[in-house]
């Protein structure tokens, strides 16, 4: 699988984590994951060393997890603590564990050699802690696309108008000129859309309550190794409607995706029904976002040899995808470069 | 795939095009149909050059079809006349189109090389305009086979006797010498049948009302690429029966294809009723022959190296075989030989 | 396939065959099952040698099969006696016949070259025949994985406490010491396990009313190529059930087989309610094997790079694999060593 390996990827919600075993394949490895008696998580591989057999469908016995099929046991670290007909435990039969660290409701894991995993890279989003915002809302979508496709998606403000015309888009045809800026900074790519006097899009109006025209700005930050930031306003003279979206995106396999999305809103905090409207709303959004990806999906694989051709305004997709490259080639040539937003 | 390319092939019926795009795989190639303001068809490749999205989800405007993703537009000639963000338009932005023809309720598409299109070679069935011929019953199968499975189906009589025995076929067990004449014109084969004095098929006894014996012919006409024109007539000294069957093949992938048939009849033209009965009829008739060229299809995927044995009756198979290899020969050589019917 | 084929296979249970072709694959190929006039049965090739139809969808005529699709006919030995339009049958013309024979309601068909086929070799079950066990319950199951992960299961007693310990297992976690037995006696292995003063297995203590600690044994024993005899006791100074329990493989593709369990029981005969309870209680326990299995094979083909390690208690399933490899390396080199049970 091509991806970024010595980076921490999104494994859980750490709502899903508990004493049942959890078994989700991650970066291409089948993982299991679990917390053990204290409540901190453990991600080991979901494959014992003993028969293959998937370690997930055990049960988790103090701080072990026991292999279903013979009872080999295995702690937090992947070290086998038990075989139950011998005595001596063999090199071998440990079993690759995985970092994890848990932050504000999300369970990473990292990618690469356990030595060089720093949870000072960890993406932190303030906005999550912070009394001023409501961070209800959250999504899981499994996409069956490679996951280049939905950064590619996100690092492209050029398909809002069409893909979601009729949600938070707008009518580019209307629009003379696309007043989109693209700026590089170390390995994160910075889209920037300021549109003032446009109309608010169809959901957004409802959300703001907009009688008229808006000033509309969207600055959506990509960073290593899958990851998206879009701070999101629309206002007038009398309010403002704003939005910390967070994508986050973990490869599964070459052809599908973990794809979470976290909003923040720091309007009408305490409207629960604005909640669940907009809870469905953005599903909406989403949905059209995937059925796009995975289309060209089916397509790649139904017509492999079709090339792409980049436009002008593929500015910053075109400067992650180089980003990216550099840090594989470095990756590969043993040097992590790793700077994480 | 193996097929010929400089050939013009079923792409649609005329009544399934309009504003909506169409989305078909076609000779291994997606292809986006629709008709322009003019009502005439438009083929194009069912991919953006841009993002390798189908365009087939995205509407049309005027005569071109904008990109669902990001507004690319394309004209029926597969130019691209808009890209949002930049007024120069590359080369590389242009995609491919597919010559097509309108002609007796049939979308035609060329294969082969635009240049080399001659409309003059587009088969036409004089009984599909004639006021002595009802051709009100047409089918659509979508077959799970290699198309060349479904060529040697139509191509060989031998099978009528067997699958066919509860509906159009007869008692081989019961015949002591088969009629069948094969002969080669061109690069058409024709098959020949004519068998006196013989039980009516079964839904054939009740198409005519046929008290007791019959003369029975079937000609059985195969061309270039796909296509075979059947004339099946059923007659005592009081009436006669008779049909032009023709079966048209357009490949999808290698083991799949579109298989649409057309029948005409000269008799009780403004029957409703034994329309329906004969559409009836003739749908279960299909359906056997799907049923065996689908069941052979999964027998040579699972056993690929299993070989064939041609018989004496498939004098006509055989030699289509060879005229189809001549001609892909040919057309890879370069001089492409077409004759069509 | 890698499978050993100088061995009589199951091919069918003798109340499947009669006069209508039953289709299945065996050993990686296509095979019709019939029986002739007289009721004996026969295999042959399921592909006809014409045009590869399948000849399990024709209809049997006296002691031959007639091809559904053209007419062609073969007889027991894979002669073709008729070829609708011709009075020669060349030799490519007859199909592969495999030898089969009928025994203890068993149909078995030979994997080699017919006239290495020796009905000596075919396993023999003495208490199917005894008027003092009853035989009525049997199992077949379509499992989705390599034939060898089920040997391994049948050759293994240490997953029995795990996976089995709601149904026929026991608690290892609190057997201080693991009694099993392996020993190797020419082409076959045997596992003994016997534990004195244990508590019954859930499942035997409602078969055998036992009100406290039994004595529980079982000797499993392994023959190529795929065979499992398991005698299995438990007792206390009252009573004693014994069952003999036959499980029997054949491979199907790489990665499934079919799986027949034969169980015998020298307790309550008559018993038909027992017998209900007895089937649906060992059902249970296969789907706790064919639930593991499949999971390992999902989890190879997910990581199909991904090793095994071999335990102390896996010293019968190493023993049976390498005499697997040698009489594999021995057929491949010519000289079959059959040493069946």
């Amino acid at each position: 699988m091509t991806m970024l390996r010595d980076y921490w990827y999104v494994g859980a919600l750490a709502e899903e984590l508990d004493r049942i075993p959890l078994a989700r394949v991650l970066l291409g490895s089948p993982v299991v994951l679990y917390r053990n008696r204290a409540g901190a998580p453990v991600a080991l591989q979901d494959l014992c060393s003993h028969r293959r057999a998937p370690l997930s469908r055990g049960v988790v016995l103090d701080d072990d997890i026991e292999c279903p099929y013979h009872g080999m046991r295995f702690d937090g670290g992947g070290r086998c603590t038990l075989i139950p007909s011998q005595s001596n435990i063999p090199r071998a039969a440990h079993i690759r564990s995985f970092p994890v660290q848990e932050r504000q409701g999300i369970v990473w894991i990292w990618g690469g050699e356990p030595e060089s995993a720093d949870p000072a890279t960890i993406p932190h989003f303030p906005w999550r802690d912070s009394a001023e915002w409501n961070s209800e809302i959250s999504y899981y979508y499994h996409v069956k696309a490679d996951h280049i496709l939905m950064t590619d998606n996100l690092l492209d403000l050029g398909h809002v108008a069409f893909i979601h015309a009729d949600t938070i888009g707008f009518d580019a045809r209307k629009l003379a000129h696309d007043p989109l800026v693209t700026e590089v900074e170390g390995t994160s790519v910075r889209n920037t859309r300021i549109i003032p006097d446009v109309e608010p899009a169809p959901a957004v109006r409802r959300w703001g309550h907009f009688p008229g025209l808006v000033e509309r700005s969207s600055i959506s930050t990509w960073y290593p190794p899958c990851f998206t930031n879009i701070q999101f306003s629309s206002r007038d003279e009398r309010t403002s409607v704003e939005l910390h979206i967070n994508h986050l995106i973990t490869p599964e396999t070459d052809s599908t995706h973990h794809y979470w999305v976290f909003i923040s809103r720091n309007f009408e905090l305490d409207n629960d029904v604005l909640t669940k409207q907009m809870r469905e709303d953005n599903d909406v959004v989403h949905h059209q976002d995937l059925d796009i990806v995975e289309a060209q999906q089916r397509m790649i694989e139904l017509v492999p040899e079709a090339t792409e051709m980049a436009i002008k305004q593929d500015k910053g997709l075109v400067a992650a995808h180089r980003i990216m490259d550099r840090l594989e080639r470095e990756e590969r040539a043993g040097s992590p470069s790793q700077e994480s937003a």
